[in-house]
């Protein structure tokens, strides 16, 4: 076993802290006997693992508020580092049986695969795509509260990309179903990895065509047009509405929309 | 029954084409009798599915000729149906049992989803984002050769975003792996749905560091740096090079980065 090796503290899902607020890590000799460690990459010449743990995080994405102060806590680099090891050995934890003969599977290429031991096929982790985006007409801009979201708080909308569709094709579809707005002249803005579970959030900005709301009640508890005024104010923390959090992708896209 | 349904024709994995060229449709009657039906949407009117096959295509992408000479032939709107429904029916057909626990796995939602009737756990169709990028220095682009390749086929570099990457981290992480180029100032061209089996194919364009090529032999046969010239005669089908085919988002790269 290599000392200069060094193993992710996690806590079920939740990062290990230390002293200092950062990330914290062990050594290998800390993992389970039997766990499949995946391989992370080196920093400053050591090589970086985290632990499968024995289960994954089937519950709703983000319910835990630990994780958003975790998250608020640490540094950009190592929100990076805790994210790709959260989604790889969360689907680890949720991958370990075949979905194409039902056999058993095993950890392979340093946790980048996944191969069945009975049929021999090969699973790689998974990158969702989504959607969020920036709709404006007349100068406002579209923002719903999604089902279950604390009172008052809104963002931009947001939606899987599904297969067959381009980014522009999934924005203009996702707005139209939740809201009955029409979208064109789509544009991307930036992209963010968001690991719950492993989506890859892709920003854009795009022109509404009709000012009127249709809600669909089954994705969205409401949505409105929001002024420049109104949308300032929520990220000085004093506006109609919660802003999301500055971790998030939706942050940057609203304050993007305000300098543009 | 509903008469006004319809079925689109599959060959396996293979579009059946009518007399005109376009996408052949059959009616629900004459799907097998366990099939499962994926719901693809609505056409004039009409309830369009696609039946689950007994196998999904777990061969090499795109080693079937015929495909090719299929989206040649086929129109876009048809060529976005047929692609979405391939995606969806072969994750279908490669999903039948629950990688969280091994039980069985049940169409539900119309084919948008699987559940597992064991553990519970829902199971979504998958889209994996890749990105495809013009790598240009000294007004020439970095192309390169696939292992397995036919012989002077070169096309844009690409790979899978791996998780806890943005777009723009993929596109340099996968340039410096494969050919020892440092890339910067990445941006977002186009986007474009693969179904083989399920890419979304993330167009973009970046300006390389570095000429010296480091090639990756695991990766790669080849790689080089082109003119304008020699692309713009590629494209005309008579360069150093062979060009990826009119289908491809390569091709569109290729051409928007010659009008740019």
């Amino acid at each position: 076993m290599n000392w200069r090796a060094r193993l992710l503290a996690l806590d079920g899902m939740m990062p290990g802290m230390d002293d200092t607020g950062g990330l914290a890590w062990t050594t290998l000799a800390d993992a389970p006997e039997d766990a499949e460690l995946v391989f992370l990459g080196f920093d400053d010449g050591r090589a970086c693992f985290a632990a499968v743990p024995p289960q994954g995080d089937a519950g709703p994405r983000l319910a835990n508020p630990a994780v958003w102060q975790a998250m608020a806590a640490l540094s950009p680099d190592d929100l990076a580092i805790y994210g790709g090891a959260r989604s790889l050995v969360d689907w680890h934890a949720r991958h370990r049986y075949c979905p194409n003969c039902g056999g058993n599977t095993k950890l392979a290429k340093g946790g980048w695969q996944r191969n069945c031991e009975s049929c021999g096929a090969p699973h790689f982790p998974r990158t969702d795509p989504v959607t969020i985006m920036l709709v404006e007409h007349d100068g406002k801009l579209l923002l719903g509260r999604g089902l279950g979201w604390p009172e008052g708080r809104y963002s931009t909308l947001a939606g899987f990309v599904e297969p067959g569709e381009s980014i522009e094709e999934a924005v203009a579809r996702e707005v139209l179903e939740e809201t009955g707005v029409r979208v064109s002249n789509v544009t991307y803005v930036a992209s963010q990895p968001w690991p719950f579970p492993s989506q890859l959030m892709l920003g854009c900005h795009g022109y509404g065509d009709n000012e009127d709301i249709t809600l669909d009640t089954t994705e969205l508890a409401d949505a409105g047009w929001y002024s420049r005024e109104d949308v300032g104010a929520a990220l000085e923390g004093n506006g109609p509405f919660i802003a999301p959090p500055p971790q998030a992708i939706a942050n940057h896209l609203l304050r993007w929309w305000m300098e543009r």
